[in-house]
């Protein structure tokens, strides 16, 4: 796609969501009659429902979520992001077009998707080797299937919720002195992860392989997983995470596009042991590499304290070998599934996707602008991750927005 | 529900799907000219969406699955089936039901619910302790949480299919000579297990409590969780099954009332354990137990030679409790929702509900009435797994169906 400008007044070259960007949203609120597909630009918003009438595309744009969309497949997500972006650059749409935007302040956000199925990965080394030191002492702190496979499971799709859902402290069993008892989660943790959702749907028994899973990934958001971690470390031995993951995920509002991150694209961390060919990302001819790594930089911060930074570039797995170990088995995928990478955290201290690592279980505490501080969540405390590419010689800047939450006490 | 007897013609008495059971389904097939509800009786259907033409139920059975009726909750499931039962009893309304009554011969059946979140569980002890001797060696059979809380995780709703399903063999990842390799699974295997349909939504942050549980639970109806033993040994540490499950879950096509199964309920085995409140269905008081369980008996067959007969009234864990422990933490409940009890393995041999117990992982190879011996499945084997619930003084017997699934080579 040619990089153009938009006609859109007062639109600062170099905003975050620029033309280059145009995520997509599911909004309401007056002048609306009823939550409506948009694309985000600037401070504004574009009706699609209303831009696409007349057009091939309405039948999908004029839909209350991104799903028929996300059926329809890539060749028509190109189709249809080119006549977004003409109709947002290109002068001779402009009377027609330009009443349609709307302001976003005022408007509500919803989830722009209805999830089909939810999996979450493991796929950050760095958080994967604290994450065992921490809950596996005597055992290698990196599983063995580790380095040969993109470990993941699945969550609760009913309970991924768009950013800005109030997170009640969730009550579960966890040990107390040794022994199980019941009541509020006492180590509430967030874990800091990119998410992406899926279309083009594909039959039972059908696998996707690397070069094609890209085909099959319509956009990016940003999550929050939020994790008890007392709940998780008593019940997820032998078959991993429920109930500590299972009470809520939040997603940022905004779907950037994978075409949206083409220039974004940066190859992922040297691979130390051989992989499967249905994994192999590796060049062997020498060539430069797939650059199936993406280039977000993330931020956490709590009550408006930034406590990390987290590099998704980093991490050891990317999301079309996620894809393609999800379907290496024949699992078919529907129109809204959704993945996410697991918890992103870099190599360095400050780098961490989750209070677990950055405070070492609870032992060093995290202070926060106001002087206090934090091993875990207290109720009250709101959390916001952002995510951003930024700008480099051939690369624009974007913006992924981010995912807020407010942790509230759980039912008495 | 005062039982009563049908007018349908040749109707034997104590038919296990006379007029106390009445499981729906959606089916399809001429006459009828798209996917249909429907109620069994006997070897033909009632088609629900012309028997409802008029009433108050005609907008739930109209729809082409059953997660309209699912949504609506338990008081309209409890008046939708006693208007069917009249229907079906009472002579006045014969004239116009009778012809509205199809051969199920013919029919095709489809899965009746959209799969929302599914859940399995892992409530047979006698399954959990051989299991865990047999992966975890060295460590406690049982691990030391499973007499405190029911274990369960979340698997793939969008590979739940209906009986008949051809089941392709999943390729994946398993260690051969110690290595990881890529290529189908050599340890194909079946889990039988009770799964339940689930309705009456929650809001997310609401616990379903112990007592209120049987009001979301919708139905009843048999499980085949295809299991591939090599993919999940290498793949299941530390975050529990995900390939080695998820490419089919094969389901019956009749749901059958949990009303149906009143005269069903048993008391569970004795807890050994004392149970945290929220999970304890002991009477303190010395009266009854609540009888959680229910008495259906399971046979399991491979190429029609009965291998297996596992009780599900053995199953430590019930239904009531699975649903009050998945919403404990606030996490909600969705129409469509499905739980299965995990594999139901009685006390003694020959009541193992997976090949991987019946054979102790493959040394002890089962021999099937043809004189061949199966370890685990073969390409072309063909597993059919029927429940019921034996006629009993004052309990009527009833047929659960059939779930059934051929196993046929991978795509090459």
């Amino acid at each position: 796609m040619t990089p153009r400008e938009s006609w859109i007044p007062g639109l600062p070259a170099g905003d975050l969501f620029g033309i280059h960007n145009l995520p997509y949203g599911l909004v309401s609120g007056p002048p609306l009659t009823r939550a409506t597909l948009v694309v985000r630009i600037g401070d504004h918003v574009l009706d699609l429902a209303a831009a696409a009438v007349g057009s091939e595309h309405a039948p999908l744009l004029e839909a209350s979520s991104l799903n028929p969309l996300l059926a329809a497949g890539r060749p028509v997500w190109r189709a249809a992001r080119t006549a977004v972006v003409s109709w947002l650059s290109d002068e001779t749409f402009r009377a027609r077009i330009e009443p349609l935007l709307l302001p976003l302040a005022g408007l509500r956000c919803h989830l722009p998707f209805e999830v089909a199925d939810y999996v979450d990965f493991y796929s950050s080394e760095h958080h994967a080797t604290t994450v065992g030191r921490l809950f596996r002492p005597g055992s290698p702190a990196l599983p063995v299937n580790w380095k040969h496979l993109p470990i993941g499971y699945h969550g609760r799709a009913g309970t991924v919720v768009v950013s800005g859902t109030p997170i009640a402290r969730p009550s579960g069993q966890r040990l107390v002195d040794g022994a199980p008892a019941f009541g509020p989660s006492l180590r509430l943790d967030i874990e800091a992860e990119v998410g992406f959702v899926v279309g083009g749907p594909t039959a039972l028994g059908e696998q996707v392989s690397l070069s094609q899973a890209a085909e099959h990934i319509f956009g990016v958001c940003l999550v929050n997983d939020w994790s008890a971690r007392d709940i998780q470390a008593w019940e997820y031995v032998p078959l991993g995470p429920f109930l500590g993951k299972s009470f809520a995920t939040s997603v940022s509002p905004w779907i950037v596009p994978l075409d949206a991150l083409a220039t974004a694209r940066v190859a992922p961390p040297a691979r130390d042991h051989p992989l499967l060919p249905y994994l192999d990302d590796t060049k062997h001819d020498g060539s430069a590499p797939d650059g199936g790594g993406l280039d977000i930089a993330l931020t956490v911060s709590v009550n408006e304290s930034v406590v990390s930074r987290p590099p998704f570039a980093s991490m050891y797995w990317t999301p079309f070998q996620q894809l393609a170990h999800l379907t290496a088995n024949g699992a078919s995928l529907r129109a809204g599934d959704f993945f996410a990478s697991g918890t992103v955290s870099g190599p360095k201290r400050g780098q961490e996707g989750s209070l677990l690592e950055l405070t070492l279980n609870g032992a060093e505490p995290v202070e926060l602008d106001d002087g206090s501080v934090r091993a875990f969540l207290e109720d009250g405390d709101e959390v916001v991750i952002t995510g951003q590419v930024a700008a480099a010689p051939g690369r624009p800047a974007l913006g992924l927005g981010e995912v807020r939450g407010r942790v509230v006490a759980g039912p008495a």
